[in-house]
């Protein structure tokens, strides 16, 4: 793996409840990759855009929102699959709104597919891109795409 | 008391916010037990079900889906009074959703003939059984009626 | 079978339209226990709580309507299974409320995960308890539920 | 007129609430044939056919239930204008859903054309055909249509 | 009392389900008249106003249904008081509708002051006047009326 | 025409909105009668009735907001006729529940049967009784109902 | 000017509340021409249009309804810019309902583009034509279309 | 096949998007039958009921409005399945209540048992008779009822 | 005729689906001009306002944008009479926005007093101005208007 | 009392329709301090925060649109409590908006623990602050708030 | 600053989700008073107040509610800004409904300005006294509330 | 540019209506690419991911549909950016559904924060993966991911 050196821009992947059992739980709504290999995925791709990243889970709202203040101070772009979170949490959008960073919001099944009730996205409301129903896959695509975000601010 | 022996069925009884109250907090409509004195009544039911029991309760909601999942690895069954995460919490439902055990949902009050916003439950549609209005004694008989599905699985 | 007594509280439990066909019509949903099954499994429940029971079933809510009316004279509970009329029935629901039984809804399968329409119930309104999708066991619940109703009282 | 065999299929063409008024009632909306010329009309149709029916109304919705659970012994398809009670029995939904019948729905006129509350049809629900505003002659397509469905089983 | 004379015109006055509960049941709603004593009240009225009555209550939808198409054939006009089928019967109304004759609709509470799902009234839809909350009373205003409307015809 | 004495209930009779233009304004939904000769024979019924009335119209919210607290130190009762202002006047409903006094809530016309921004009818959540429908007479019902109520005060 | 006659036909131009600080109030939303400079272009229209014309204003609906009432006797057709009367007065909309004249509504802003609530309008429910948008020359217009209208009568 | 004459009445039968595809597009959902077979039962059925016709398909909007304006001119009636534009096309419901020609709607799916977007129709509004659920045969019933319709004209 | 000139501005009025049936369809709700009269009286107010017109219809929404899209490079402004694709063309919507002329939505009808389906415009959310209800002669308002409109940019 | 000079901050404090009511009606849902007592504690507060105040009531919209109106050019402020004109009165808010002066909305109940129809505030929209449920105390938070509001203009 | 004594009432003052970025976040939202200056401005009212103050912040839902069931044991009373919470978390709702304390509840922003969906409040429901949109001055009138409502105790 | 082989997979890129503008309508909303420099890119990452495209848009309904049912024939997967059809087209819907091919949609724009008619899409109930926000750049994450989809089969 190439070395992460300081100065490439460092993104907060941020990841919502129940995601750490990613490839264990009703693999077929959600595929048998599991959130580690998700993570290695993504440190795949972060090299080859030359971005850092920060890879992260909690079942916690709180810990979720704080971590989004932190990546004020720390992060030059956040992307989070804020999972059950996403159509409840105006507490995690008022977060997201208080940083001026570029967000891409990530699903890994289609959501408008699934029940009514997930089809409303707070997060949506704050981000620039949204990306769902390209399973482990749509990590990469929004790392790319933030590579692009992070170098026309 | 008679001695709960490893072989004997564990149920993971939960609670949601603000339970740790009950026998306190508003008596004329959740009743003078408290939540101690129902974690005894429930021992007494476990015994004579043949299953062994371990009850807690949290205020957080992360803390209850962590719970759950942990259930995954040693729980036969989850009894789960959700409170006001009933009609709110989306996390717990998939966190229940991932979870393939015996579930039942009890409430101490009748839910149906309190505020309109209680009624919508995200926790029914992941139930095996619910139990509304019984008080205390909801959990007994969510105990007996759980004693019955750990049996025939 | 132990003999039933005068001086056993009498429980009407009445079982709305189509409930003859338990254990005959879509198994898949309601299970092969037929009603006389249930109806057994309530004798045998009412032995044990000191109870002694009045067991109907009726496709017309007119009928159940005149019970629930002779129920104000003879009996001390009432455990219904509205089953179709549940959402429907305003006049079930102004029988129920004008007796002032305890009472207890009950039914087979968990109608929170079936069609929208089911949701709401008139019957809930007026029930001091709800058991749903503990199958022909929750007549049983309902019960043992309902001899700590009529002692307290 | 042919003599209608034993060996015919039989089919039960059911009337809900009012329709014993029809060619009386409102002319203006529902026509001058009354229930005796339609019985006749469908009849006439079934000989054709090779149908032999059973032509029955009733006001009472629980007869319509009993006439519906019948039909699973005695019937191999039920023709049913479920008049008032199309948009608002789930009594009679449940009845048709545990019927493992052809079924088809008929209504004299074209319910979408008039009040809002005529327009959902808990019976379509369950129907395999729905005919609509075709008068009497709905029953003879109807009949039309059963005797393929049942020569298709 | 004065004798009632064949050429009287004869009033239907329709009582729907529970009605026969009255002053019995819920006697803080509903007050302390019985439903005899109402139609004692009635007769009063009726000689007053130079018309006989029919006084009726039922239970069963299907049976009120009867009557109302009894009406046509035998009344100079309908005072019902529908009770709890007043909010869901289609089935009554579009028997009111066939029937061309004066219709009050009588509630001896004021149901806009009541649950909700009390509020619409199909019956409305096809009376001519409407007395809600008027108690007992509420039945010889209506029969005041209806010795206008019939005289007007 | 009797005289009417000072010890007899004095009954406010206000007429909402456009009433002024009675008899005159769309004759084939309000009917010929003037609003004078609507007070004529409210004059007459109470008279009957031993009431005193003072019979007032405007087509200003604000004054008769004004006569409904004027009434609170000079009448026994009040008979509405709110017309526009039926469905959109909070005001008018607080001055209502503002005066302990019985309240009577009259419609010429049956507004159930019109559009459906009629229906809903702020009044009727102040009022004792409605009467709805009964044309000029409708006036005449509320005052003879208007004198028991005041009796049994 | 030109003289205008008595032989003019009448049209009353009613403005709403508020209306009287146009030019004044949000002139961004609103514009920079004044009630009084709209009243002297209206006056230079009809006489172009051979109308004579009343144009008056008032914050009290109850005003607005007397002059519509006034109409009735005194006016060939109205214009009427409701203003925040428009969405919400059935009061004014049962004054324009009971006059049998031309009616034009019209609006300086295009209110479609504005805040939801003022999207529906009791007003269109009685008026002949709309016009919302064209600023202060939409009173001319509607002063041409009235002409018009009035002519063909 | 018979000589289709002159003088036989001329019947449009309309097919809207994505028929073109039937028996090749979701099998299990539309069946095996292709859209040149229907029109094969069709001329049969047609041919019996003395009616000639006309059978098109477009997946064009703009074309099936043409299509039914033309049957203005060339046509005796409609038959028509318009898909997928049911439940949205203003404009086709434009066209057809613009034409004064008997009118069924066929769907060979029964479409009240599909997604909710698909329950209300357009086209029954304008329509005589609505036949859905019959598959192909729907057309047969369609053309059968459209022969008497022509008829009694 | 007056000569038009090159250098008159050019405005597009654009009529949608179903108007080329104008004066002939549904002349008791439409009237019994044609759209060539129309064509005709809007040549005649183009003169005399010193523009000059482009005068179009069309069935297909996918026409109606190309015509849009097009008046960005040959017309200072745009009159649209949607029919009925004015409550369901997003696409016609966003044309529109994309273009920056002066846009008038006319409507022959008042579109307010006709289905509920047709009160909420996407063209309104574009439009300066809106005119409905004046029949043919609206296009010559709209005309006039779209004089000054021009005139002021 | 000090004396309030000329050059005090002047603020309007409207009072809406009933609010002359106050500490007569309702005193269990308004408490008992009249409104002559509230405008002395305003006068109190007003001169510790150094604003002069004019202090008005009515029962009429207009009257207050034109006191709002008169405050441009007289007032620095406005403190309005509107009492049941909150929800309903696009009007009072059209005035509100067209003055740009400082405003704050006082209830003396939290409107929001009352009945739904009080819950949506016109006001709201256009206010700075809000203020509900302190009861007369209201009016003195609201002024010391005013004080500041001014100052920093 | 003076000395804060024991036996001055205790005040918990808890400030929800994303608070803690006030005067960083969005200051053209929320101003630029950090959460440490308002801390600082309530130590000054409190002290003139005669109250004691324990001033929180969380962005942990669980955490808020172990304080409000904490504060039960230790508070006089409670002033609450939920942030984020206020219209989704009936878990904080539970708690503030099990304590029996004064509550106020505050909003910097006036929300009812802001998004629909911050516009429903759970906390209000539980509130004696709301005030939104005074900025960090709320605070201060809210201490100033408080010291009332402990001394009306 | 590499040299694009036969038995390279073919994707249909498809783009709705008004999509031809980009570039030059609206830029500040939808950028200042133009739908050919999109192709251009697409055939660059095309040539990438060893994919062959077919790139086409139009502004009529009926024409995309003829595209989408042609790609059953001749691609390999489709990717659909279908612009103001998204929320409307159940006809686009029906030939998406009709083809079993690897499906993504994308916008240009993230649609869940513009007008909230743009927030339910057709389309997204048939795609497997559905991209918004990412601009041009989302044409390329598209077909990267096609990529795999098309390998994966």
């Amino acid at each position: 793996m190439p070395q992460t050196t300081e100065n490439q821009p460092r993104i907060y992947i941020l990841n919502g409840p129940n995601l750490n059992l990613l490839g264990v739980r009703e693999p077929e709504k959600y595929g048998t990759t599991t959130l580690l290999q998700i993570e290695e995925l993504c440190r795949e791709r972060a090299d080859v855009e030359g971005l850092s990243i920060d890879f992260r889970q909690s079942n916690h709202e709180g810990v979720l929102v704080d971590w989004v203040q932190q990546a004020r101070e720390e992060a030059a772009g956040i992307i989070l699959n804020p999972a059950g979170l996403t159509s409840t949490s105006i507490t995690l959008f008022d977060a997201l709104m208080g940083v001026s960073l570029p967000l891409i919001e990530v699903h890994i099944t289609n959501i408008h597919r699934r029940e009514a009730f997930r089809h409303f996205s707070y997060v949506s409301q704050a981000a620039d891109a949204v990306i769902a129903g390209a399973g482990p896959h749509g990590y990469q695509l929004a790392l790319s795409h933030m590579a692009r975000l992070v170098q026309s601010r």
